[in-house]
């Protein structure tokens, strides 16, 4: 680079003009500022004004607060799209048939695979930061609004043909730690806000005291503790949401009690498994998203605490995932059915209102890996015939613990034998499905046509299923 | 990667079977163990007892302890070599004549761009790491062999097709700060020893008493902080070698005096440098290469002391290197000519004795390059007419500072005007070289072959000169 080069951009459409994107190019965008993010709509609207068509948006995964995308996509600025998932009334609108073309959902683990195969090439990333330096040195603990971890923007870095910083400040030279190297970073724009932190943990790390969601949380760690699995040494991941916090505070007391210290545990880290660290029980924290500020914290000042990559995280096709290392790891469900398979994405109603996440990911990588969900919400049943869309394959799921009893997949005899033997109350799956449906009698379908609005993605890449347009 | 997919290998012959390097192919190495790596001839010797041939070695420099290599060129096992530089047998043998096709020698900012154009495509990067997990995580501050900075292997990694761990300690998994990433690594083997400790620091560090060398020292400190340079949240690197070591020490006192802070040092870095860190007079510490224990021991524990890849130290072709950024740089010379040119590869004899380093990386990046330099080392002259062999073109450099006196570059008006309002003792270049023969006479010129042992690549990939065979 000639050194008098500037990397920096005086604004958003003259970095958009020096990226070279073209018409039908595709642009790529991470979701840690979750739904704090005021990037993704912010680019998108600066390249509708400068009259850009026929992009293909891959984002990490979309979230509520990118209803307007939908705005977009009617203009024709925005004709694909790839997301971990989606949410709200841009959920809704592609739901009902908005898209032209359907949207390809992926894992995280997947949207890496997607790019090593280059079935997506970012032309140009747009990724946003709290802080970089002038030449693009950048990390997402310094700053006003910091979102932690840079875990799925450092795909993107490697594969982008021009990756963009957007940056709230302009720090002094050289800005560490670099998360993001000068030499990966094309040009900078600084904006005058590229999130709302009060928004980035909106939803992850709810606690809960609802009696329910307690019963299920304990059972989930009884399920833990008692899988044979919880030995010294061993690692986790329990995610965020309400259910999650709750069964990482049963597991610890359980770790505090019988002196069972992990070696390290993954996410998704939320202030509940910084506490887990804090109390010695964890070794190391191995870090693809913060949750919330107290993990955002804890990884700018604990050299126990690693930033990781997503495809260091669950990437299938690479050289190694820190999934596939993974004892447990305790996930949700919108839906399991009969055969165990899980979905995370599409509601009862047919709608969208989900993300597969790391999911399928942890799945298949984790010795166990069991779901915990309420048997019903409000009158909708967890536990169905036929999941509504397949996000992770009944195979990769030990057991089902729900308020109403612990189902165990019949291909995990050892697990059955081991919870009978410690008297947790276990159920075939199809008693928590008769009793859900003696409660709250049977659901109605959805009402499907024939446009495919969304195609799941497996972590390999292959179609594991399809999302219909829902007709009403 | 198949989750049962192992990376460990048993023996350093498993490990070359399964990379799947073929007769012709490029094998690469980094130098940080320097003078006690023993990762190279361990892996060379195996492969010529593997019956391999005509591969192309790209070390990211060799040294004294790589002499035995002349074995494995007359073997007909390595055909080809890249390097910054090279000493001791190794270089005396292919300076008369030993290879058929000549060595090509690099900077180090020049290698990454070698590799980024893909003109050295390592088939196989073997990389030596005091310590790894069994997924690859790898540092080199953790272990017994530890070397620090990875900086030169960042780059291997990066681009190699395969990537080989040689690590003489297995940590628990995951091993962290991970340097190296586990998805970058395919196969990792287990040796007794990668290298001695003892002689990594070896040369690097020495401190000097010699009046002569100390005036030198003192010299160019006031060089560097009369040359408008010397501001509050400058940079600087001064290298390693008992004149940079001296020079570090002066400038320390000045920075004291003057409560004059640097923002960052780069380098190699020495235990030198980390005591300015330590009393407060640099912020942070931008490691490519640790140069001593003391070095090594800080990058571990202090937050404010990065290790940085050799692509963002100095490559031209990426999107941004540290040495584009500095301020000042204390260089070194075998030789320097009426023009400025700077030879740090051959000696008077023509026998190669250096390697090019980071030497032209930083002069053409630095605002202030400076060379320090006796004027006679016994009877050889450092000024001469034409230096035996170009690695740094003259308009690089600013001054050079010798015991004798200081030449100021006439390229550089505005410094000479500066340093001579401060009484420095300033002589025009060729007065340097008068003196020098009127004390030591006029040296011989070695006396050279047609045959071309060295072609010496300026850092963007130019020819910029080349080294003849020595005839005696």
């Amino acid at each position: 680079m000639d050194k008098h080069y500037s990397k920096l951009c005086e604004s958003l459409a003259v970095a958009i003009k020096r990226s070279g994107l073209a018409n039908g190019g595709t642009i790529s965008f991470h979701h840690h500022f979750r739904e704090g993010d005021r990037v993704l709509l912010a680019v998108v609207g600066e390249l509708a004004r400068l009259g850009f068509r026929d992009l293909t948006l891959a984002s990490s995964s979309l979230a509520e607060a990118h209803s307007e995308l939908a705005n977009y996509i009617e203009q024709g600025v925005i004709a694909k799209i790839y997301s971990s998932g989606m949410r709200g009334a841009l959920a809704d609108r592609i739901s009902h048939g908005l898209m032209a073309e359907p949207v390809q959902i992926h894992s995280h683990g997947g949207r890496a695979a997607l790019m090593e195969t280059g079935e997506i090439h970012p032309d140009v990333a747009f990724i946003g930061v709290p802080s970089c330096d002038r030449l693009g040195n950048a990390n997402g603990v310094s700053g006003q609004t910091r979102c932690g971890s840079l875990g799925y923007a450092l795909v993107d870095v490697d594969y982008a043909g021009c990756v963009v910083l957007l940056t709230e400040e302009l720090a002094p030279y050289p800005n560490h730690p670099a998360s993001i190297r000068q030499d990966r970073v094309n040009l900078i724009v600084q904006m005058a806000s590229v999130g709302d932190p009060s928004r980035i943990g909106v939803g992850a790390t709810r606690v809960t005291k609802n009696p329910r969601d307690l019963l299920i949380a304990r059972r989930a760690a009884q399920v833990l503790t008692g899988s044979g699995l919880f030995n010294e040494g061993f690692s986790v991941q329990t995610g965020s949401g309400a259910a999650a916090i709750a069964t990482t505070r049963y597991l610890r007391e359980q770790m505090s009690a019988t002196q069972t210290k992990a070696a390290w545990a993954l996410g998704g880290i939320t202030g509940e498994m910084v506490d887990l660290y804090d109390a010695g029980l964890v070794g190391r924290l191995v870090d693809t998203q913060s949750f919330d500020l107290r993990a955002i914290d804890d990884l700018k000042t604990n050299p126990n605490h690693h930033e990781i990559s997503a495809a260091e995280y669950a990437n299938p096709l690479g050289l190694g995932a820190y999934v596939d290392e993974l004892d447990m790891v305790v996930l949700s469900a919108l839906e399991i059915d009969l055969d165990f398979n899980v979905n995370v994405l599409t509601g009862s109603d047919g709608v969208m209102r989900g993300a597969s996440g790391g999911h399928c990911d942890t799945a298949r990588g984790a010795k166990l890996a069991i779901v915990t969900a309420p048997l019903l919400r409000s009158r909708t049943p967890t536990v169905v015939e036929k999941v509504t869309t397949v996000i992770t394959p009944g195979s990769d799921i030990a057991a089902l613990v729900t308020d109403a009893g612990i189902a165990v997949n019949p291909n995990r005899p050892e697990l059955h034998e081991r919870l009978h033997a410690l008297g947790l109350p276990l159920s075939p799956i199809a008693d928590l499905l008769q009793r859900s449906i003696d409660i709250a009698g049977r659901p109605r379908s959805p009402e499907f046509g024939d446009k495919v609005v969304a195609v799941v993605r497996y972590r390999d890449g292959s179609v594991i299923d399809e999302v219909h347009e829902v007709l009403k």
